[in-house]
């Protein structure tokens, strides 16, 4: 199929500043109490004219108070004008407090900028069962607003602001240009391994500039989503505040118009773009990592069957481990493919380590151990598995399971 | 309800040999080739009239060559006469010849018992991929026969023989008493963490004296399992070799008749405790914890929610984590329960760390904190969530997840 649009993508870039009509702002209030006014804590992005808002959250039965907030305020399909966020505290398993506070985050950025609270998304991350101090983020809400800006400076503070134990801030930006016309997007993230030490949280925020319907923003991103951030598992875990939202502004006047197929095509491929790049760095970034590796299971009868034998790898403590050690270990990537229970056919499985031959119909290629035991020293390398049952393959990202992660998490 | 029947458990006893009818032994042939004639590795058990025999098996899709055997032996509904096992190479991904291979092992088990080789069962655990020395074991499993008794000696070989990482022999020893009469049986195991470095196995052979049909016992034997081995949780990682077998040799004259319900009853209690002490130890000999933790979910509106949530938290990298440093991290719990995704309401969800209430209806009882980590510094504890949704409830055993699993699983 032909393609009739180009992405650029430009990794390492500031932040949400980048696209038009976005003002962004990072400030320090101390959140985690330690008497530490440099470490940046609250971030806020705004939208000069109201943009259209979706988002994507945790499925976790116990939703942080922010989550259920912003659920709330997407379900009433008004534009969005501004997004704030804070790291050291998850203003989670806070019952109707948690509520209350979280919305008192959207009702002191509403005052700032004049709009309704119903109009501010809010996000929390770090600490889970604490209740936020309100009136040091009250103070790091009024901070970020009068440092507002769309400079450098001040998109880099913002994607440093929502940090928790990520070792480096996570941003990309994105141009899609098709039938004369460009679209820009920028995104910031933030990672997903457990933080400080009570929760692991996935947050990722995206600007855009074009104009779209909420509905059709929702399919887009809910699309993009499923393909990128809920294909990267690092311990598995789930927490109660993974959120991914996006506001397109209008502001570039390039329409994504429900009935321009080039369009909606050119912008699903900036936006999944987006999140591959945000998503691959959360999964580099992850705690105490050294390997990254890519699981891909092709020749499915469908999907439902690769992905479950993708997760089962890439969920496995002894495979996991085996990576740690660069232990080439087949044996235990053809157990989890089994225990995923889908009805694989061993005398059919072929396993590949990047382009060399592991097991062709269930049996081993012994010739190629050393290459094998080559490519599994590597940081990254790609297992593939072909079943040889179907056509339907799906990919995810996974990372190895080290003592340093064992240590770093287990707490007091 | 009244029990008609009481039931006497003696740990740490020799083995099998202690059941009426049934002879052991434990041989040495060096399968995992270190010139080691000390490490026993063949296990043969025989019943001197052939039993009734029945089995559980793993659900992996990859199944090894001795559980394909097994479920084919047992499907002739013919009696079993011996059951021969093999530590050191599991016999698994190896193709027709590893099927040969395991068929082989029951030839010349059943050419020196007098049997046909269907009316025996094998199993194999260690390496996975490797073809299986067959000289070397035909060697032992004459030496095994030769050494056949009743002895305690023989008793413990035969339970040391099936070890792999393990690093103490597992047996257990039930009487039941019930309307004058009292049934006997025993039971060795080997635990369910990684093996060598390569497989996570479990295996357990029961012996019976008793006499009961292979439909009932089938199904006693299924219900036992489900309740105990499919309860216990290291890694979560399920092998292609785990076994439980159960032979019923009438010895004692006892018959569990189908419409003898004492007697159903009495035979389950026996055959439940049995497992039950089995997954323990192979819970507390699991591969480097320090741990085991009872995790218990009451008050959940049907058994398959109970499970779920158990299963979350007992397989979670974070929680687990937590309960190797010592941690009381409610925050975890309450994350890895909320990812289950049953519907369960944080707004009536009560937790406690023995005794002592840690959450009440999703809020902290902050005044026991100095005793939650008073009780999860101990080496056993057990953690009680009530959903106060329903009456069922379900209860798992886990273990910590400690650096020393990495290192020791990460292999080269």
């Amino acid at each position: 199929m032909k393609k009739n649009f180009t992405v650029h993508t430009t990794e390492d870039v500031p932040g949400l500043g980048m696209v038009g009509g976005f003002k962004v702002a990072g400030a320090a209030c101390d959140i985690r109490n330690k008497n530490d006014l440099k470490r940046l804590d609250v971030a806020l992005i705004v939208s000069e004219t109201p943009a259209t808002g979706a988002g994507v959250f945790t499925t976790n039965d116990v939703k942080a108070a922010p989550v259920l907030t912003d659920m709330a305020h997407l379900s009433r399909s008004e534009k969005i004008k501004a997004i704030v966020a804070n790291s050291g505290n998850a203003n989670a398993c806070n019952g109707e407090r948690g509520m209350a506070d979280a919305m008192a985050m959207c009702k002191a950025v509403a005052e700032l900028v004049g709009s309704k609270p119903e109009q501010v998304l809010v996000c929390s991350t770090g600490r889970i069962g604490e209740f936020l101090p309100m009136q040091k983020i009250e103070k790091g809400v009024k901070d970020a607003f009068e440092k507002l800006s769309d400079s450098e400076e001040q998109s880099r503070n913002a994607a440093a602001a929502i940090l928790t134990s990520d070792t480096r801030p996570k941003t990309v930006l994105v141009k899609v240009e098709f039938a004369g016309k460009t679209i820009t997007l920028a995104g910031m993230g933030k990672g997903a391994g457990m933080i400080e030490p009570n929760m692991a949280t996935m947050l990722a925020f995206i600007a855009c500039d074009a104009s779209i319907s909420q509905k059709l923003l929702k399919e887009c991103l809910r699309f993009a989503a499923n393909k990128t951030f809920n294909r990267i598992t690092i311990d598995g875990d789930m927490s109660t505040n993974d959120t991914v939202l996006c506001l397109c502004n209008g502001s570039s006047g390039v329409d994504v118009d429900e009935s321009d197929a080039a369009a909606i095509e050119a912008f699903k491929a900036g936006l999944l773009e987006v999140c591959r790049i945000l998503a691959r760095k959360m999964v580099s970034d992850g705690e105490k990592i050294t390997k990254v590796i890519e699981v891909k299971v092709t020749g499915a009868r469908d999907e439902e069957q690769a992905e479950k034998i993708c997760r089962a790898i890439g969920n496995s403590l002894l495979v996991k481990s085996s990576w740690f050690g660069g232990d080439p270990n087949w044996g235990r990537l053809a157990d989890a493919a089994g225990y995923a229970r889908t009805g694989l056919d061993f005398s059919k499985f072929d396993l590949f380590y990047n382009d060399t031959a592991v097991l062709k119909g269930g049996e081993q290629v012994v010739e190629n151990k050393d290459e094998w035991r080559r490519i599994v020293s590597n940081k990254t390398f790609t297992i593939t598995i072909n079943l040889n049952q179907g056509s339907a393959e799906e990919v995810i990202l996974s990372t190895d399971l080290t003592d340093g992660y064992v240590n770093f998490n287990k707490g007091e």
